[in-house]
């Protein structure tokens, strides 16, 4: 998908970098990408020189990250719980940090189950509820119970951009590797920068999310 | 603490939020940065008016504090470990989110454990090296080893900054509510503010980093 002449860069981001078969994963989102007229751009793409410590290691990949998303166009974020029951947290901090930028977002999860139902399974269902109707686990911290996928600034913040959030269920053992979900993002995102070069005066931006949800 | 006439706002991020008596400690932050000359912007300050759907609730809270942050200079998020072994993803995304500002960051942990032991525990210590000498657990997943306090993102992110991170090691029953840690953010806050105010030309950004690191 080009606007005016050139090709928009899709950040990609997600656990899968952590998949012992990452570079597989990544090549096929970045023929994905492509097959939908999209430049995939994804961390692990540029090799980091040695550094003289650990720490200085993962500064200089937040550096080539960070300078990765400045230059995308949009993000499409795989959001599926990692080593828990939410999402992996630098994915969140990435997205947060496209929202900021004004960029073309875009999530999917590959575990149906919203954030309120693994929350409560978390706490194996030792659930009360408050007198002001606010449910609470064992330790009184209230749970979230919005219908969305994850904490709110995250579902909120892609959902009120009218960006797409894609929900698929995907087998125990391609958790990480399933690309259904990531396709309809790519599909909702070329309609999306379709529908910005030939835009629909008429639609308000609440019917935008609305026609986006799901 | 004042750039120029005008007090600097502080957005105070953190899982606290879901604290039964979370107006109680947010009452308590925003007095402690009274003291240090800030102003505390909390999410939860304004009450939501009610909404059709628990999914519209949700996105009136979102857009609340997205205002909240965009009005804020900075930001102090509390990455304690939240349900899990890692940082509340919503506090997660709004970091990302100032950092892309640029805005002034800081943040603490209350869990002095990195983030590497705390995924080793996870696994139960089930760790394995591969050829290359990278842990993974037993799913393959490799596992961060960069001397963190979480993923390289949000600790990288605050930290190539010239932010202040500060570790501390709370009681069990005062995990989120121990401000120790959450002081020293406004330490390092009011130190850099006033070298931004009378900046010292000599120090190059690394050594700022260095200066502000620990």
């Amino acid at each position: 998908m080009s606007n005016g002449d050139r090709m928009l860069k899709i950040y990609v981001a997600g656990p899968e970098v952590f998949l012992p078969n990452a570079r597989e994963i990544m090549d096929r989102k970045v023929e994905l990408c492509r097959s939908y007229g999209f430049q995939a751009i994804c961390p692990g793409d540029l090799e980091i020189p040695p550094q003289p410590t650990k720490k200085a290691f993962g500064l200089a990949i937040s550096t080539v990250d960070e300078d990765m998303m400045n230059r995308a166009d949009g993000v499409i974020a795989n959001l599926t719980p990692f080593r828990g029951i939410s999402a992996d947290v630098g994915t969140c901090f990435e997205l947060g940090y496209m929202c900021a930028q004004g960029k073309l977002v875009a999530a999917y999860t590959n575990v149906a189950e919203n954030y309120f139902e693994r929350a409560a399974r978390y706490y194996h269902d030792r659930i009360t509820e408050d007198a002001k109707g606010i449910r609470r686990g064992p330790g009184g911290l209230s749970l979230e119970n919005f219908d969305m996928i994850d904490n709110l600034m995250i579902h909120g913040g892609i959902e009120r951009r009218g960006g797409h959030i894609a929900i698929h269920t995907a087998a125990a053992d391609a958790l990480y590797t399933d690309l259904t979900a990531f396709e309809k993002c790519l599909k909702a995102l070329s309609a999306q920068v379709e529908n910005r070069v030939h835009p629909n005066e008429g639609l308000r931006p609440d019917e935008l999310d609305a026609a986006n949800d799901g």
